[in-house]
């Protein structure tokens, strides 16, 4: 397969670097990553600024597109512009730290994936559920065997507009205890933020959250991590609600109000 | 009602102004909205630059913090550093241009009500189906009547982790036809890149994007502007995908092909 790889820790990132080069051992792959860490970018797109394009090498030869945006314009301008023939499957990752919870809303390696959907690709995003000291190597393994497991799926039968948001619990392979069918936690994060006071005496904000610990949904991608489970999410770039309450009388009463 | 207006045109925009001019008649008012226009920022938040918040007078009077940030982190700062109490509605916008279709999770706007939902408050993203010569007041008076219909609703019954995006057609308060309750439409865009070529001889791009007019699913936000209604879509911060088809057997064939 044709696979177009990308993230949002940038195209020198470690985790990009282990998924190519587990990836390249069966597939052709076209690197087309941010030119700089693109941190909590959530479904970002570069519209008000123009957009640079670098070609990066690496061990001597041709790595891949540095791009000046975001991932969800990695994977619109790789398809639409600099890859030769349309990838068969969009890459995302592998992602310093876990996409889950509403975390995946603020992910600029799930928007990759999300976008890939909107474009009518097949897409993945992979996250390892660690920011200190990872070892990618177990997380890329499983990656190429999801994608080989996947492919007679990816060969007709993947459904219109859906990724998979996956998730690896740092653990060697021998310790992963499975994978689960999840889907997204929406839970609130526990955060605040830290005010400070710089050198020259002016107040200043870091925004700080984490995972809450103690209201774990069952089914949920967080609750499958926690598990020592691989989390595997079906997402869809849509955000409607399912109808729930009749808010018709609601609305036909503010068009009264302003009549 | 105590209500938190943010928008992502940035503090200083027209209809942000009209917004607060509309809403002030009836409620109280506090303004926490970006510094600087966030174009397209999605459902960006601010981890790793610290964040700065300016005090802003308009007219002789305090008018609202301006934040350094999305606006998703002006929900978050407001409501967790800014506000002396808790609001009890998160409005956003009015935005200039629709905010429709696969544009909801590109969308600044709609993120802020998105973020209200995560953090367990009621929001709704208002924007305005024009992007030029707009006039903000017949949909800020479509706002408030919204508002004030929904208030019942605001006082116990609002359901959880959801929130409106609502689309003004750009026409006279006459011509409004009525409202429409919709979901989000996920048509692809369509969209190129602009390879432009700088004084100094390098390539750039612009990205254009547009809303493909020839496939409208009726039942959509794209399908009742339209049409000439106020579309109100009820989103979830989830991006979750239905179940479908069962992916269970690729998923322990995975695990298989790596141990």
């Amino acid at each position: 397969m044709h696979l177009l790889i990308t993230n949002d820790d940038g195209i020198l990132a470690p985790g990009l670097a282990a998924l190519v080069r587990q990836m390249e051992e069966t597939h052709r792959v076209s690197v087309v990553a941010p030119e700089y860490e693109q941190t909590a970018v959530g479904h970002a797109i570069t519209l008000a600024d123009p957009i640079r394009v670098h070609r990066v090498q690496r061990n001597g030869r041709f790595y891949g597109w540095a791009v000046t945006g975001t991932p969800a314009d990695c994977v619109k301008i790789g398809l639409l512009e600099l890859l030769d023939s349309p990838p068969d499957l969009v890459l995302s990752g592998i992602n310093l730290g876990p996409n889950v919870g509403v975390n995946v809303l603020y992910s600029g390696t799930v928007s990759a994936a999300t976008e890939a959907a909107i474009l009518g690709l097949p897409g993945i995003a992979f996250s390892l559920d660690t920011y200190t000291d990872p070892d990618f190597d177990p997380p890329a393994r499983l990656a190429a065997g999801l994608v080989d497991a996947l492919a007679p799926r990816l060969a007709g039968e993947w459904p219109a507009a859906t990724c998979l948001n996956v998730n690896f619990p740092a653990r060697p392979l021998a310790e992963i205890k499975g994978l689960s069918l999840t889907r997204q936690a929406v839970t609130r994060f526990e955060e605040r933020f830290e005010k400070r006071i710089d050198p020259h005496g002016r107040a200043y904000y870091w925004q700080c959250g984490q995972e809450p610990k103690n209201r774990v949904e069952p089914g949920t991608d967080v609750w499958a991590l926690a598990r020592g489970l691989v989390s595997v999410s079906l997402l869809r770039p849509d955000l409607s609600a399912p109808p729930g309450p009749d808010w018709a009388p609601d609305l036909e009463a503010a068009l009264k109000v302003i009549t």
